[in-house]
């Protein structure tokens, strides 16, 4: 904080770069959150994060088996899930309510005030219906705005949002939305501004990081620019699944984002060291 | 607002009865939640509450239908569930999934600007699981403290909390509780104190108030005091459902909350001018 001086002899603040506010905000996806054992594991770790967070996760196979047990067929086109108006009834019941209460109750035993919503709560997440394209994805959403005031909101009252991937139209339609956007547009709205937070983007997921080569998991890179990102495609070193993901990631850090990391949300405190994972740059 | 100088030229205020803050507490039950049309209707009338409003909401039969499609047996005493380990994930599905991310959406179509949670979020309700007495009900919380300072920064904040009536026992464990419970000890927590606020309690249910007589619906009682209570129980002319009900309503009465009302969720803004329904005094 810097102080100047007013002619009425009291000092008025201007923030500088050391004022600005940290936080981390955490997508985890459907491999731990599948792994009781691994969840709890990552939750207390996460729940040891000093300073603010946010906890962004996906939906994992539990949902798939509900449809299964109901005799509702799923329909899946490149890994995503086409959302028919049953299917948005499981996803919203297992994302919003299971995974996420169960999540929160944990957080709370390890003394980490943790608060779960959807998108819908407090419009927190505002998205749009997919349109019919080539395919009909559904149910599906595709983030429009997030509410920067209810998180700094929740954030000031000392509460950690835990996200689930379900967003709404805000007329009245909840649409099932992907996790790793609703992450990104989250830190990017975060960042936003002259008072905007330091934020720090942790996408957890199978791998240690982005592997040179796919198969072998001791391939991480430590970092990943721009320019290699570019090049590792055209080399078709980096598949399918994954360029979704680092798209987000450096849509997130052009857009103001801090820093972005990429590696296994187990290794938490070590992905946020910069010990472990691939960490995003821009240059 | 009363207002004092003080020696150094500038006052000080003081809370007088004009000075209250109001808030009403809606809960709602199965019928309506469980009627499409009826829950549209009433989400439109709730929209349009003045001022600060909490709504909590019960289960519904999609529990109860979910459980027999997935095959597992529910067992009901005394209108209560027993909740075994696979009936909690079904009503932390529905209840805190399903039925109230559906309530906010419609929620913000009608310009309210809701807020979902269930008792574990922000640690909003907080629970004991009930002891196993000649029943055990599983994973049944008993409400051992609501959070008021949680309420009271959502509804500063200009959100309408929207409660699912499941709770936690803060050690990670997710317990299934009396919705009816839940909104009691939220009117009698939020009147608590000299700042206390003036809290209106509705009990949104099947009937159009307390009957004198079961068999007729147009025999409500406009008003019911605390002895007439004793007296129509000794009668035998209230039964079983009603009594937990009315125990609640007479607890909150009792505690500070200044108007309790019961009738139907539809005719809520009547409920709430006392054209309508049953008023709960002490006297």
């Amino acid at each position: 904080m810097s102080s100047v001086k007013t002619p009425y002899g009291r000092s008025k603040s201007y923030p500088t770069p050391e004022d600005e506010v940290e936080v981390a905000v955490i997508k985890i996806s459907g491999n731990i959150i599948d792994d009781e054992v691994k969840l709890a594991a990552f939750l207390e770790k996460f729940a040891k994060i000093h300073g603010r967070k946010i906890m962004v996760h996906g939906g994992g196979k539990l949902a798939t088996k509900m449809a299964e047990q109901l005799n509702i067929p799923q329909q899946m086109i490149d890994g995503r899930r086409i959302t028919d108006a049953e299917t948005l009834r499981i996803v919203t019941m297992v994302y919003a309510g299971y995974i996420n209460k169960n999540i929160v109750a944990q957080l709370h035993k390890h003394k980490c005030n943790a608060f779960g919503l959807s998108g819908a709560d407090g419009d927190a997440v505002w998205a749009n219906k997919r349109e019919k394209g080539a395919i009909d994805y559904g149910f599906a959403g595709d983030v429009e705005a997030v509410n920067r005031d209810l998180f700094i909101t929740l954030l000031n009252a000392g509460l950690t949002p835990v996200v689930a991937p379900i967003t709404h139209d805000g007329e009245g339609q909840l649409l099932n939305t992907n996790a790793d956007t609703i992450a990104q547009e989250l830190a990017r709205t975060l960042s936003y501004g002259y008072d905007g937070y330091k934020v720090t983007l942790v996408y957890g997921f199978e791998k240690k990081g982005v592997l040179l080569n796919v198969e072998d998991e001791n391939s991480v890179l430590p970092v990943l620019t721009a320019a290699h990102y570019e090049q590792l495609k055209e080399e078709k070193k980096i598949f399918a699944g994954m360029i979704p993901k680092l798209d987000n990631a450096f849509a997130a850090i052009d857009s103001g984002v801090k820093k972005v990391i990429i590696g296994q949300a187990e290794e938490l405190p070590a992905l946020l060291s910069g010990d472990s994972g691939t960490t995003i740059i821009h240059e």
